[in-house]
Protein backbone atom coordinates (compact mmCIF):
# COMPACT_ATOMS: atom_id res chain seq x y z
CA UNK A 1 0.00 0.00 0.00
CA UNK A 2 1.54 3.30 -1.54
CA UNK A 3 -0.31 6.61 -0.49
CA UNK A 4 0.98 10.00 -1.24
CA UNK A 5 -0.11 13.61 -0.37
CA UNK A 6 1.58 17.17 -1.08
CA UNK A 7 1.69 19.74 1.60
CA UNK A 8 2.57 23.19 1.18
CA UNK A 9 4.12 24.64 4.26
CA UNK A 10 3.60 28.46 4.88
CA UNK A 11 6.67 30.74 4.44
CA UNK A 12 9.57 30.38 7.11
CA UNK A 13 11.77 32.99 7.82
CA UNK A 14 15.78 31.94 7.19
CA UNK A 15 16.40 29.31 10.01
CA UNK A 16 15.44 26.19 11.52
CA UNK A 17 11.70 25.27 12.37
CA UNK A 18 10.15 22.61 14.51
CA UNK A 19 7.32 21.32 11.57
CA UNK A 20 6.20 17.98 13.12
CA UNK A 21 3.06 19.66 14.50
CA UNK A 22 1.83 20.96 10.71
CA UNK A 23 3.11 18.13 8.98
CA UNK A 24 1.03 15.63 11.56
CA UNK A 25 -2.36 18.04 11.19
CA UNK A 26 -1.51 18.37 7.68
CA UNK A 27 -2.17 14.12 7.34
CA UNK A 28 -5.55 12.17 6.63
CA UNK A 29 -4.79 9.32 8.22
CA UNK A 30 -0.93 6.67 9.38
CA UNK A 31 -1.10 3.11 8.42
CA UNK A 32 -0.62 1.01 11.10
CA UNK A 33 3.10 -0.09 10.76
CA UNK A 34 5.15 1.67 7.91
CA UNK A 35 7.12 3.98 6.93
CA UNK A 36 6.83 8.09 5.76
CA UNK A 37 8.76 9.35 2.88
CA UNK A 38 9.18 13.48 3.66
CA UNK A 39 10.56 14.42 0.39
CA UNK A 40 11.36 18.54 -0.09
CA UNK A 41 10.76 19.60 -3.92
CA UNK A 42 13.16 22.35 -3.62
CA UNK A 43 17.23 22.95 -3.96
CA UNK A 44 17.78 25.63 -1.38
CA UNK A 45 15.59 23.86 1.63
CA UNK A 46 16.56 20.94 3.74
CA UNK A 47 14.61 18.48 6.34
CA UNK A 48 16.49 16.78 9.31
CA UNK A 49 15.49 15.75 12.58
CA UNK A 50 16.72 17.43 15.50
CA UNK A 51 15.73 18.33 18.92
CA UNK A 52 12.69 19.40 19.73
CA UNK A 53 12.32 21.11 22.95
CA UNK A 54 15.19 23.59 23.30
CA UNK A 55 14.57 26.82 21.00
CA UNK A 56 18.23 27.41 21.61
CA UNK A 57 19.32 24.01 19.59
CA UNK A 58 17.70 25.80 16.99
CA UNK A 59 19.32 28.89 16.46
CA UNK A 60 22.62 27.38 17.35
CA UNK A 61 22.17 24.97 14.36
CA UNK A 62 21.22 28.57 11.91
CA UNK A 63 24.72 30.48 13.53
CA UNK A 64 27.09 27.18 13.16
CA UNK A 65 25.74 26.12 9.32
CA UNK A 66 26.75 29.71 8.67
CA UNK A 67 30.13 29.68 9.47
CA UNK A 68 30.79 26.08 7.81
CA UNK A 69 29.39 27.20 4.83
CA UNK A 70 29.98 30.62 4.36
CA UNK A 71 28.48 32.96 1.92
CA UNK A 72 30.71 35.47 0.00
CA UNK A 73 33.14 32.73 -0.72
CA UNK A 74 35.44 34.44 -3.09
CA UNK A 75 35.60 31.10 -5.35
CA UNK A 76 32.05 31.92 -6.03
CA UNK A 77 30.61 31.66 -9.71
CA UNK A 78 26.85 31.17 -9.12
CA UNK A 79 25.88 34.52 -7.61
CA UNK A 80 23.14 35.69 -9.82
CA UNK A 81 20.28 34.84 -7.21
CA UNK A 82 22.07 36.57 -4.00
CA UNK A 83 24.74 36.04 -1.52
CA UNK A 84 22.33 33.62 0.29
CA UNK A 85 21.18 31.52 -2.75
CA UNK A 86 25.30 29.24 -3.45
CA UNK A 87 25.19 28.55 0.23
CA UNK A 88 21.60 27.50 0.52
CA UNK A 89 22.30 24.67 -2.05
CA UNK A 90 25.40 23.39 -0.36
CA UNK A 91 22.94 23.48 3.09
CA UNK A 92 20.58 21.74 0.76
CA UNK A 93 22.50 18.71 0.21
CA UNK A 94 24.50 18.66 3.61
CA UNK A 95 21.09 18.22 5.53
CA UNK A 96 19.21 16.31 2.64
CA UNK A 97 15.79 16.85 0.96
CA UNK A 98 14.61 13.05 1.66
CA UNK A 99 14.24 11.74 5.34
CA UNK A 100 12.54 8.89 5.90
CA UNK A 101 10.68 7.92 9.19
CA UNK A 102 9.59 4.63 10.69
CA UNK A 103 5.58 4.53 11.64
CA UNK A 104 4.29 1.96 14.39
CA UNK A 105 0.99 1.58 16.03
CA UNK A 106 -0.55 4.90 13.88
CA UNK A 107 2.17 7.35 14.32
CA UNK A 108 5.40 8.56 13.90
CA UNK A 109 8.12 6.23 16.12
CA UNK A 110 10.76 9.28 16.45
CA UNK A 111 12.23 9.25 19.56
CA UNK A 112 11.55 11.42 22.91
CA UNK A 113 13.57 14.41 21.64
CA UNK A 114 13.22 14.14 18.18
CA UNK A 115 11.09 16.36 15.97
CA UNK A 116 11.13 17.63 12.41
CA UNK A 117 12.69 20.77 10.83
CA UNK A 118 12.23 22.75 7.94
CA UNK A 119 16.30 24.02 7.05
CA UNK A 120 15.09 27.40 5.62
CA UNK A 121 18.40 28.62 3.68
CA UNK A 122 17.30 31.94 2.05
CA UNK A 123 16.65 34.89 3.01
CA UNK A 124 13.10 34.67 1.07
CA UNK A 125 12.18 31.27 0.50
CA UNK A 126 8.45 31.85 0.37
CA UNK A 127 6.54 29.01 0.60
CA UNK A 128 8.08 25.50 0.22
CA UNK A 129 6.29 22.36 -1.27
CA UNK A 130 6.71 18.41 0.37
CA UNK A 131 5.42 15.21 -1.08
CA UNK A 132 5.02 12.68 1.61
CA UNK A 133 4.73 9.25 0.76
CA UNK A 134 3.22 6.68 3.06
CA UNK A 135 4.01 2.87 2.40
CA UNK A 136 2.66 -0.18 4.45
CA UNK B 1 5.25 -6.83 3.87
CA UNK B 2 6.62 -5.09 6.60
CA UNK B 3 8.34 -5.42 10.25
CA UNK B 4 10.23 -3.64 12.48
CA UNK B 5 12.39 -4.81 15.19
CA UNK B 6 14.19 -2.45 17.96
CA UNK B 7 17.36 -3.18 19.25
CA UNK B 8 19.79 -1.22 21.60
CA UNK B 9 22.76 -0.97 21.34
CA UNK B 10 25.55 -1.06 23.90
CA UNK B 11 27.58 2.15 25.26
CA UNK B 12 29.93 3.10 23.16
CA UNK B 13 32.38 5.96 24.06
CA UNK B 14 32.66 9.37 21.72
CA UNK B 15 33.74 8.56 17.69
CA UNK B 16 32.92 5.96 14.90
CA UNK B 17 32.06 2.57 15.25
CA UNK B 18 31.74 -0.25 12.60
CA UNK B 19 28.32 -2.00 14.36
CA UNK B 20 26.98 -4.25 11.00
CA UNK B 21 27.91 -7.45 13.06
CA UNK B 22 26.39 -6.27 15.62
CA UNK B 23 23.31 -5.50 13.29
CA UNK B 24 23.58 -8.64 11.37
CA UNK B 25 23.36 -10.68 14.84
CA UNK B 26 20.20 -9.16 15.96
CA UNK B 27 17.86 -9.53 12.79
CA UNK B 28 16.16 -12.71 13.00
CA UNK B 29 15.28 -13.17 9.38
CA UNK B 30 15.58 -10.83 5.82
CA UNK B 31 13.31 -11.05 3.18
CA UNK B 32 14.48 -12.17 -0.33
CA UNK B 33 14.42 -8.89 -1.62
CA UNK B 34 13.42 -5.25 -0.07
CA UNK B 35 14.89 -2.77 1.80
CA UNK B 36 16.10 -2.32 5.29
CA UNK B 37 15.70 1.38 7.37
CA UNK B 38 17.78 1.90 10.09
CA UNK B 39 16.10 4.50 12.34
CA UNK B 40 18.36 6.55 15.58
CA UNK B 41 16.04 7.37 17.90
CA UNK B 42 18.35 10.32 19.48
CA UNK B 43 19.09 13.81 18.61
CA UNK B 44 23.31 13.97 19.43
CA UNK B 45 24.55 10.40 17.37
CA UNK B 46 23.69 9.49 13.86
CA UNK B 47 24.29 6.43 11.49
CA UNK B 48 26.20 6.43 8.30
CA UNK B 49 27.66 4.41 5.72
CA UNK B 50 31.51 4.15 5.22
CA UNK B 51 34.90 2.09 4.81
CA UNK B 52 34.42 -0.80 7.06
CA UNK B 53 38.37 -2.58 7.08
CA UNK B 54 41.34 -0.02 8.29
CA UNK B 55 40.32 1.22 12.15
CA UNK B 56 42.17 4.74 10.97
CA UNK B 57 39.52 5.82 9.17
CA UNK B 58 36.81 5.81 12.21
CA UNK B 59 39.76 7.88 13.93
CA UNK B 60 40.15 10.53 10.76
CA UNK B 61 36.16 10.76 10.86
CA UNK B 62 36.44 11.94 14.50
CA UNK B 63 39.38 14.35 14.44
CA UNK B 64 37.71 15.89 11.01
CA UNK B 65 34.11 16.12 12.37
CA UNK B 66 35.69 17.84 15.23
CA UNK B 67 37.58 20.75 13.50
CA UNK B 68 34.40 21.29 11.18
CA UNK B 69 31.96 21.40 13.94
CA UNK B 70 33.88 22.89 16.45
CA UNK B 71 33.16 22.71 20.67
CA UNK B 72 32.67 25.95 22.32
CA UNK B 73 31.79 28.39 19.80
CA UNK B 74 31.35 32.20 21.31
CA UNK B 75 27.80 32.10 19.41
CA UNK B 76 26.00 29.20 21.06
CA UNK B 77 23.82 29.59 23.52
CA UNK B 78 22.75 25.66 24.09
CA UNK B 79 25.44 24.57 26.59
CA UNK B 80 23.48 23.48 29.52
CA UNK B 81 24.35 19.72 28.37
CA UNK B 82 27.52 20.25 28.71
CA UNK B 83 29.99 21.28 25.41
CA UNK B 84 30.70 18.33 23.21
CA UNK B 85 25.89 18.80 23.28
CA UNK B 86 25.27 21.53 20.79
CA UNK B 87 27.77 19.97 18.33
CA UNK B 88 26.60 16.54 18.58
CA UNK B 89 23.03 17.78 17.37
CA UNK B 90 24.30 19.65 14.61
CA UNK B 91 26.51 16.62 13.77
CA UNK B 92 23.73 14.07 13.70
CA UNK B 93 21.75 16.09 11.30
CA UNK B 94 24.57 16.43 9.12
CA UNK B 95 25.40 12.62 9.13
CA UNK B 96 21.45 11.20 9.35
CA UNK B 97 19.89 9.38 11.74
CA UNK B 98 17.78 7.32 9.02
CA UNK B 99 19.57 5.06 6.69
CA UNK B 100 17.62 2.91 4.09
CA UNK B 101 20.13 -0.30 2.52
CA UNK B 102 19.04 -2.65 -0.12
CA UNK B 103 18.27 -6.05 0.43
CA UNK B 104 19.43 -9.08 -1.92
CA UNK B 105 19.08 -12.50 -1.54
CA UNK B 106 18.17 -12.24 2.33
CA UNK B 107 21.60 -9.89 2.83
CA UNK B 108 22.41 -6.50 3.06
CA UNK B 109 23.41 -5.41 -0.33
CA UNK B 110 26.18 -3.07 0.52
CA UNK B 111 29.39 -2.52 -1.72
CA UNK B 112 32.56 -4.62 -0.74
CA UNK B 113 34.18 -2.53 1.55
CA UNK B 114 31.23 -0.52 3.18
CA UNK B 115 30.19 -1.07 6.55
CA UNK B 116 27.36 0.34 8.96
CA UNK B 117 28.95 3.20 11.44
CA UNK B 118 27.26 4.69 14.73
CA UNK B 119 28.97 7.74 15.49
CA UNK B 120 28.59 8.65 18.63
CA UNK B 121 29.16 12.50 19.30
CA UNK B 122 28.54 12.89 22.87
CA UNK B 123 31.21 11.86 25.33
CA UNK B 124 29.01 9.73 27.96
CA UNK B 125 25.88 8.89 24.92
CA UNK B 126 24.99 5.66 27.18
CA UNK B 127 22.85 2.65 25.71
CA UNK B 128 20.94 3.56 22.13
CA UNK B 129 18.14 2.65 20.61
CA UNK B 130 17.76 1.71 16.99
CA UNK B 131 14.33 0.89 14.70
CA UNK B 132 14.87 -1.16 11.91
CA UNK B 133 12.24 -1.66 9.91
CA UNK B 134 12.02 -4.21 6.83
CA UNK B 135 9.88 -3.91 3.62
CA UNK B 136 10.00 -6.10 0.68
CA UNK C 1 6.05 -5.27 -5.71
CA UNK C 2 9.55 -4.45 -5.09
CA UNK C 3 11.92 -4.43 -8.45
CA UNK C 4 15.96 -4.21 -7.87
CA UNK C 5 18.15 -2.72 -11.07
CA UNK C 6 22.40 -2.30 -10.96
CA UNK C 7 23.50 -0.13 -12.93
CA UNK C 8 27.23 0.83 -13.45
CA UNK C 9 28.13 4.62 -14.64
CA UNK C 10 31.15 5.34 -16.75
CA UNK C 11 34.13 7.09 -15.00
CA UNK C 12 33.21 10.65 -13.84
CA UNK C 13 36.07 13.23 -13.33
CA UNK C 14 36.22 14.60 -9.45
CA UNK C 15 33.36 16.94 -9.36
CA UNK C 16 29.56 16.75 -8.75
CA UNK C 17 28.18 15.75 -12.14
CA UNK C 18 24.41 15.81 -13.25
CA UNK C 19 23.12 12.04 -13.86
CA UNK C 20 19.65 12.53 -13.76
CA UNK C 21 18.84 11.75 -17.46
CA UNK C 22 21.55 8.66 -17.54
CA UNK C 23 19.59 6.84 -14.78
CA UNK C 24 16.31 7.80 -16.12
CA UNK C 25 17.65 5.98 -19.52
CA UNK C 26 18.54 3.05 -17.68
CA UNK C 27 15.16 2.37 -15.67
CA UNK C 28 13.33 -0.24 -18.09
CA UNK C 29 9.93 0.47 -16.10
CA UNK C 30 8.32 2.58 -12.97
CA UNK C 31 5.41 1.79 -11.35
CA UNK C 32 2.70 3.94 -11.14
CA UNK C 33 3.41 5.17 -7.72
CA UNK C 34 5.97 4.25 -5.48
CA UNK C 35 9.34 5.01 -4.63
CA UNK C 36 13.12 4.63 -5.98
CA UNK C 37 15.70 3.68 -3.74
CA UNK C 38 19.27 4.49 -5.06
CA UNK C 39 22.22 3.08 -3.05
CA UNK C 40 25.72 3.81 -3.91
CA UNK C 41 28.16 0.68 -3.56
CA UNK C 42 30.94 2.97 -2.65
CA UNK C 43 32.63 4.74 0.51
CA UNK C 44 34.34 7.49 -1.82
CA UNK C 45 31.47 9.35 -3.92
CA UNK C 46 27.81 10.38 -2.93
CA UNK C 47 24.61 11.01 -4.41
CA UNK C 48 22.54 13.72 -3.86
CA UNK C 49 19.80 16.14 -5.15
CA UNK C 50 20.35 19.98 -6.32
CA UNK C 51 20.04 22.38 -8.99
CA UNK C 52 19.44 20.79 -12.04
CA UNK C 53 19.90 24.07 -14.85
CA UNK C 54 23.10 26.32 -14.04
CA UNK C 55 26.77 24.07 -14.11
CA UNK C 56 28.34 27.00 -12.06
CA UNK C 57 26.69 25.21 -9.16
CA UNK C 58 28.10 22.01 -9.65
CA UNK C 59 31.71 23.96 -9.83
CA UNK C 60 30.79 25.66 -6.46
CA UNK C 61 29.98 23.01 -5.00
CA UNK C 62 33.29 21.07 -5.76
CA UNK C 63 34.70 24.22 -4.34
CA UNK C 64 33.12 24.91 -1.14
CA UNK C 65 33.19 21.15 -0.44
CA UNK C 66 37.14 20.88 -0.63
CA UNK C 67 37.33 23.75 1.47
CA UNK C 68 35.30 22.12 4.55
CA UNK C 69 37.05 19.18 4.18
CA UNK C 70 40.70 19.80 3.27
CA UNK C 71 42.97 17.48 1.85
CA UNK C 72 46.59 16.73 3.98
CA UNK C 73 45.30 17.97 6.89
CA UNK C 74 48.16 17.17 9.52
CA UNK C 75 46.38 14.81 11.99
CA UNK C 76 44.86 12.20 9.07
CA UNK C 77 46.31 8.35 9.61
CA UNK C 78 44.83 7.33 6.47
CA UNK C 79 47.04 8.14 4.03
CA UNK C 80 48.11 5.29 2.16
CA UNK C 81 45.32 5.50 -0.80
CA UNK C 82 45.98 8.92 -2.01
CA UNK C 83 45.46 12.70 -0.38
CA UNK C 84 42.42 12.46 -2.00
CA UNK C 85 41.06 9.41 -0.26
CA UNK C 86 40.34 10.32 3.27
CA UNK C 87 38.49 13.49 2.73
CA UNK C 88 36.20 11.55 0.35
CA UNK C 89 35.53 9.16 2.44
CA UNK C 90 34.76 12.14 5.17
CA UNK C 91 32.37 14.12 2.04
CA UNK C 92 30.71 10.33 1.44
CA UNK C 93 28.68 10.31 4.81
CA UNK C 94 28.37 14.13 4.80
CA UNK C 95 26.52 13.77 1.42
CA UNK C 96 25.11 9.84 1.76
CA UNK C 97 24.66 7.34 -0.44
CA UNK C 98 21.19 6.21 -0.06
CA UNK C 99 18.73 8.54 -1.59
CA UNK C 100 15.03 7.74 -1.92
CA UNK C 101 13.00 9.72 -4.35
CA UNK C 102 8.70 9.44 -4.77
CA UNK C 103 7.54 7.98 -7.97
CA UNK C 104 3.97 9.93 -9.02
CA UNK C 105 2.22 8.82 -12.59
CA UNK C 106 5.49 6.60 -13.72
CA UNK C 107 7.79 9.35 -13.53
CA UNK C 108 10.30 11.16 -10.45
CA UNK C 109 8.34 13.34 -8.90
CA UNK C 110 11.31 16.10 -7.89
CA UNK C 111 10.80 19.37 -8.06
CA UNK C 112 11.27 21.40 -11.59
CA UNK C 113 15.00 22.45 -10.12
CA UNK C 114 15.96 19.30 -8.88
CA UNK C 115 18.22 16.95 -10.48
CA UNK C 116 20.07 13.92 -9.19
CA UNK C 117 24.42 14.54 -8.96
CA UNK C 118 26.77 11.69 -8.71
CA UNK C 119 29.50 13.04 -6.75
CA UNK C 120 33.19 12.22 -7.47
CA UNK C 121 34.97 12.70 -4.56
CA UNK C 122 38.27 10.62 -5.80
CA UNK C 123 40.59 12.04 -8.39
CA UNK C 124 40.27 8.66 -10.48
CA UNK C 125 36.88 6.91 -8.81
CA UNK C 126 36.60 4.78 -11.91
CA UNK C 127 33.41 3.32 -12.35
CA UNK C 128 30.74 3.38 -10.03
CA UNK C 129 27.89 0.90 -9.10
CA UNK C 130 24.70 1.97 -8.53
CA UNK C 131 21.55 -0.48 -6.90
CA UNK C 132 18.35 0.94 -7.66
CA UNK C 133 15.27 -0.47 -5.89
CA UNK C 134 11.62 0.15 -6.73
CA UNK C 135 8.80 0.05 -4.59
CA UNK C 136 5.43 -0.32 -5.15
Amino acid sequence: MIKQQEIILPSFKRGFHLITDIILKEIKEMPQTGMLNIFVKHTSCAITINENADPSVRTDFENIINKIVKENEPFYTHNAEGVDDMPAHVKSSIFGVSLTIPITNYTLNMGTWQGIYLCEFRNYGGKRKLLLTFFA
